[in-house]
């Protein structure tokens, strides 16, 4: 059996976690915190990184600092995960959903502007698969209106956009404030987890503040003030040191994870693209993005042909799975959405499939999978 | 030296999160988080356990399932945690202080009514050092006025409460609803960690569906409904499989932990008592409440005296701590609180200790303590 996901043990998870243990503390903020944060902020150039127990609790963080109040407008893609759109909900934001392009499940960099009001206060590009947005329209967009960038990145870590200008900058990095996931199907993984990175000093001492439960502990701690209490608003947003130690002992193997699946996609996409087929479009990476090889995925011709793949695919014992549906149509939010027509959104919806992704799926894995689906699609 | 506190390690975690990864599954509400909420609600009768990341964000669960709207009022004691409070004003409340008892930093019962108002949507009573609060009282409040009871039993895990009935219950399972900590500070342990447990049926339904980030995922995986999204606000509340395989290995030695730690209660108890100093209180437990040996707290004349207390017992390498400061007079809420002077609570704030405790706290380590403590009295 190929399942889709299998989470992937370096070995010394456990032996961090013992180690945890004996320095006497795994509650948040410890030894193995500080450790990942620092190797975040130095290999990917955060100004900031701190520890979230899920890229949910990383967004509302994003969406505390940003001080949306009740009516402020966010503009996110429809094709993404819930949370992209109830963390901002949550401090009372109205989410403006905006459409892919017809190529890419991104958001549509060209569809940004006209979706700008005066109550503007968020623009949220989600990297899909770990493939970067268009950040230099973005940025502009964001600058010339005086709105916020806050990168969805909880696919995205290790992957790299290049401006018009050349500079190589690693997604998350580049708007104000970023969150990731570490969940059990990301690249490096903690089962549940997460990071807020932040890129613009004005929200550094706030979301040391509000991780800590709208304490000043942290000031405490370096000795900036002579007591700690109640100062902010906030949450209990640090993850446990059992998690960030096993996280630890996943970022050490991070060269090693990612070669290992850059290996695995390339088998993936030249297989497919062997096949000829005009019935399946393979991913695109514009010449802006690189690929950290976070998922394969294929977008077939309509939602019938998905559900047949990938029923044939799972009575071989191969699981494909789908992923998102337009969030402007959703139980939740149809009634609240102005009524248009997301027509990339939808059809990303109904006919993108995901195929087996973990490090240990082999190239001979890949190649099984790979015959399977050209077999189904010669009947 | 003799910390305050060791987070205990049962010897199990790490082979039971080998097993976690083994099945394939670490993110959230997999077998161990599954495996936890069976024994809590089988062990101490809650009618549905959540296991969440956080005792606040178990509190925040609260907050979102009563349903708090902007300018709800929320009556909660003065001495507590900051996240008694941040949990509630996240979602709009306003937060009204009461006092303790002058010899319990438990909420003074007989003080709530007079605070309840048209507005008040809950009465948050918060089980200080696992003693029971005045359950009766406060439940025949609620009922009276049709007002929610929400137990913060961050510290209460295994301890009852015996009602005038003459029925013992456990913390947690008396109010509406309840939140847990499994904080490195208490009985037992994940690090951080957090239980909401319900005891009202209208609940549970809403609940599982905030706790999956407003999706109606729960009710899919049992066949309740053919598709699942979004259909609610909510957030990431439920932990990695990492956070329960580590939680199970400590319920598994919740008997054993429990006896130890009474123990060590009693021999701190036995110690001061015959000291029969009138310059220290002793911690009193009400005769409707047991103790769950979570804390062993003194009460000093003053926060001179503590503060002389602690530096002697630091200069010996003995750390106590002092705890919880009056919230009404924290940075964050003095200008928002109504200016009744809460006594009781800054009593406690000034003069209410705590001495190192945690399992591997040997009874030799107890009398030491207690013979530093007696010398320092006697000098």
């Amino acid at each position: 059996m190929i399942p889709f996901n299998k989470p992937y043990l370096t070995g010394k998870e456990t032996q961090y976690i013992e180690d945890a243990v004996k320095t006497g503390k795994i509650s948040g903020n410890g030894k193995y915190t500080k450790m990942c944060q620092d190797f975040f902020e130095q290999h990917y150039g955060f100004k900031k990184s701190l520890l979230a127990t899920s890229c949910t609790d990383a967004l509302e963080m994003c969406a505390i600092l940003a001080d949306i109040q009740p009516g402020d407008e966010v503009i996110i893609p429809s094709y993404t995960f819930v949370s992209t759109a109830i963390a901002f909900i949550r401090q009372g934001a109205k989410v403006i959903f905006a459409d892919s392009y017809s190529n890419n499940p991104n958001i549509d960099a060209e569809k940004i502007e006209g979706l700008i009001t005066t109550r503007t206060k968020a623009i949220v590009p989600v990297h899909y698969a770990g493939v970067a947005c268009d950040m230099d329209t973005i940025i502009e967009l964001a600058d010339k209106y005086g709105i916020l960038v806050i990168e969805d990145a909880a696919q995205a870590i290790d992957s790299y956009h290049i401006g018009k200008d050349g500079r190589k900058r690693a997604l998350g990095s580049i708007g104000h404030m970023a969150a990731f996931s570490f969940h059990e199907t990301k690249n490096i993984i903690s089962g549940e987890g997460g990071m807020l990175a932040i890129n613009d000093d004005r929200f550094i001492q706030r979301a040391e503040i509000i991780w800590e439960k709208g304490t000043n502990r942290a000031e405490f701690f370096r000795g900036e003030v002579n007591k700690y209490g109640w100062v902010d608003i906030g949450s209990s947003f640090l993850p446990s040191e059992v998690i960030a130690a096993f996280l630890w002992a996943q970022i050490e193997n991070i060269n090693d994870i990612q070669e290992k699946r850059k290996n695995i996609w390339d088998a993936y996409y030249k297989g497919i693209k062997e096949m000829n087929s005009s019935l399946i479009s393979l991913p695109v990476i514009p010449d802006y993005a690189t690929n950290n090889a976070h998922m394969f995925y294929l977008v077939l011709q309509n939602i019938d042909q998905r559900t047949q793949f990938i029923n044939n695919l799972k009575s071989k014992d191969i699981h494909p799975v789908f992923h998102y549906l337009s969030l402007h149509k959703s139980d939740y939010y149809k009634n609240k959405h102005d009524g248009r027509e997301l027509v990339c959104s939808d059809k990303f919806s109904d006919c993108l499939v995901r195929l087996p992704f973990y490090y240990e799926l082999s190239i001979d894995d890949v190649h099984q999978i790979v015959n399977t689906i050209t077999i189904f699609y010669n009947k």
